[in-house]
């Protein structure tokens, strides 16, 4: 009866990224509702020091993408955030979606022990495979989405709760 | 190896709050270097028609509380939303950590199957328990904790990603 590794993984990046996609698609039609350049909006910040919507974007890529990767062991596309353009950050959304979904169930169920190490500038965190999913990963993932939402929603874009949760899928 | 269910749940939830309580405690401490009343920031909201900062602190409280009532099915402590300061949402905090640390694991490993209804004044939404905690509960906690976070930060508290991640315990 309990969960295995992928199911408390996978399955929401997949949705929390095909949500992050779908909020993009609605910043754009609002945007052209109202004569505003909806890539504008790619350098609104919540405060000056913190990232801008363009960063909380590629981060909200890399947080799954990376997770998937440490987890698995297998390998993942780089992606160098030379991204300029929504239209950029959908292909970005899909090349990581489509790497998420071509890391099978079996390279990481049973990974929950798995040593994961994240290297800062500071110095280094050491996990094991599940604390590292459940205590850094999912909840970093989290950030990144509701922070680009919240600030596409400060924008004026009109979006709820239920962009954010997306669909299962 | 795969993960129970209170360890998908409980954890996260219990560190999100802790954070949370820190993170107002530190909008305390830096209104009052600066002269401000930190109480006047819980009005404050991304956009006119978002629910402001007490509100993201109040459903971050009942998000967690609300899941471990419906997983475990043992009654959680009513709160009535008449929280007017920081220090009344600390004690709203404090009790809904009490709350939740006083649920056994064995009210909540094994549920994964347990159906799940939540009522909404539009109708209704069914779950079952494992895919509610990690697909609703979850990514609803964090929102809202992230929400409360960015309006802090948006004004001027000195807070990182560090400050939302928290400590495990």
């Amino acid at each position: 009866m309990a969960t295995e590794l992928y199911d408390l993984t996978v399955p929401g990046f997949t949705r929390g990224l095909r949500a992050l996609s779908a909020i993009l698609d609605k910043a754009v039609a609002h945007a052209a509702t109202t004569g505003v350049d909806a890539d504008d909006w790619l350098s609104l910040r919540l405060i000056d020091d913190m990232n801008p919507l363009i960063k909380q974007v590629q981060t909200a890529c890399d947080s799954p993408k990376l997770a998937v990767a440490r987890l698995s062991g297998m390998a993942a596309p780089v992606h160098d955030d030379s991204e300029k353009t929504i239209a950029d950050l959908q292909v970005r959304i899909a090349d990581t979606l489509a790497y998420i979904r071509s890391v099978p169930r079996s390279a990481i169920d049973g990974q929950e022990s798995k040593e994961v190490t994240l290297t800062f500038p500071g110095g280094e965190m050491k996990f094991l495979g599940q604390p590292y999913a459940t205590g850094f990963a999912v909840p970093n993932f989290y950030f990144h989405l509701t922070t680009a939402y919240g600030l596409l929603r400060q924008a004026g874009v009109p979006l709820g709760k239920r962009d954010y949760m997306g669909t299962p899928g």
